[in-house]
């Protein structure tokens, strides 16, 4: 007998990626098509059936099981975009209900931590773990929670924004409008932040210096590669203020393992094992020696498809 | 026909107190014992068996259905208390086990800040909710998570140790070993330290300076009732510390409500309304002005009777 199927949809301020996903996490079919340029959200909806319905109706429309999308902003709770910053449809939009509709199945919509969280639990790194935290480490820094083996999403969808927890009181600015949120430091745009503020005083020190005020993350992992000692302190400045936060948050859920996701994590080991380290060293004593920190098992482009299909599967096991 | 009855006993380093409950909060009948003085655990076991056994046998003890304990470093999972430091038993004690034996009865065992959540949640003033917090500002700080209407207990039993959450780095030394613990900070002893430090910068500023060395909550309290501006501003710093540490947990579990429970509490308003001013100001946009502060709901000497004998109806609706 045919297995059954998801539709996973991750929702980007550029891009729409699709993907069809079989419960064992094989993508046998995907494509994107651009978020912007559709005009009204209607517009946006029709322009994603027109992609995967021929692709579903080819695998075999009624093996198809429900449709998870990840998308900035979303709320499980509601499967609405609530104010999406970089999204081209403002206010609160019921995405999951006008997808539902117009593609005839049961739509799952949440915002990309909390996806690739559930991904990890269903497909990656957390399988069979019932408390474990997720970070995400991109442009900013999101994360998800899972305690007795359930998401935690708050009274109102909202919980998990570790990214938010203070890290550095009166610290970096945040665009939240606040002061020394985690993800100032600890994110793809907080090690460059670090990089920049460092060659501003110690301007001889990297080879960075010569991309300075267009510096990346990545060429900053690629200078670590190399040695370069100012991109090393970088990286082991973001893992100890990342290590000292999850330090705090595991005094809170006490999980067995905090998963690294996304952009800055792919540096491995250049964080892992500094993050490990200061984590423990800033650790009450009941905890040390207990919680693994783990890379994402979720690999490479398809990462977020996988994310967003997990939820169908997490509630249709 | 007659109502199911639950035995709640807690724990404490100096006393053993019970009480029978009925569904709705009453205690029907009490007492207490000395928890010191029994020599072996087993010896502590029959003195508690002693006392309970006639008082159940004379309301019916068909009529039970099981008992709850509340204890210091008790874990739920395991129903052991767990080197506790100030029980006259050291190392690892299956209490659990122990008693469930001793009584015929099923056992929870708790330590005493979960134990009075799910006091809150069953009788007090959680009733009805999912997701909240309650923290326990005693001796130290204690504190229990509840998401998706089910306790955070992590994954070794450990978690909720908001008390270790560090509320100001390279703070106050905390008995654990770390420096800046919230509970150095927000517990009766973190008041009572900081009217101590401020007497000794700024003796004549305070009505409290008499009392210098042997300072109690108790005294800081009634100092601030009659106005005294070093006792009124150390529940303003304590709250402004306080608040700040629980707008970053409310970015992690978004509780509707946070309780505040045990002796500081109640200072009530005086320490209520700056705890919520503070925490609002510190607060990620999206959780402001949505999550309450309120004083618990189980009142006086017996509140932890009640929070240990809720264990049971939580676990036999």
């Amino acid at each position: 007998m045919a297995q059954n199927l998801a539709l996973g949809i991750d929702i980007g301020g550029t891009n729409t990626a699709w993907g069809i996903v079989t419960p064992t996490a094989q993508i046998i079919e995907s494509g994107s098509i651009s978020t912007t340029g559709h005009g009204s959200i209607e517009n946006y909806i029709a322009a994603i059936k027109a992609a995967v319905e021929p692709a579903m109706q080819r695998h075999g429309k009624a093996l198809f099981v429900g449709v998870g999308v990840g998308a900035p902003s979303a709320n499980y709770l509601t499967s609405e975009i609530v104010y999406a910053p970089n999204m081209p449809w403002h206010g609160i939009i019921p995405l999951g209900a006008l997808l539902q509709q117009s593609l005839g199945l049961k739509c799952y919509v949440n915002n990309d931590a909390n996806a690739a969280t559930i991904g990890e639990m269903i497909y990656g790194a957390a399988k069979g773990m019932k408390n474990f935290i997720l970070v995400t480490l991109g442009t900013g820094l999101g994360s998800g929670f899972v305690a007795n083996g359930q998401m935690i999403y708050g009274h109102d969808g909202l919980a998990g924004e570790l990214g938010h927890v203070i890290a550095v009181r009166n610290g970096r600015p945040c665009g939240c409008g606040r002061r020394g949120c985690l993800e100032t430091y600890a994110s793809a745009t907080g090690i460059v932040k670090t990089v920049e503020e460092w060659l501003s005083e110690r301007p001889d020190e990297s080879v960075l210096r010569q991309q300075k005020g267009s510096i990346t993350s990545k060429a900053i992992h690629e200078a670590a590669l190399i040695g370069d000692a100012l991109a090393l302190e970088a990286f082991d400045f973001t893992a100890y203020i990342l290590g000292q936060t999850l330090a705090d948050a595991v005094a809170i859920t006490s999980p067995e393992a905090i998963i690294l996701f996304g952009g800055l994590a792919h540096a491995g080991d250049l964080l892992l094992k500094p993050v490990k380290k200061y984590m423990e060293e800033n650790m009450l004593m009941i905890y040390k020696n207990k919680v693994a920190i783990l890379p994402s098992a979720l690999h490479g482009a398809d990462a977020a498809i996988l994310g967003a299909s997990s939820m169908v599967w997490h509630r249709h096991p």
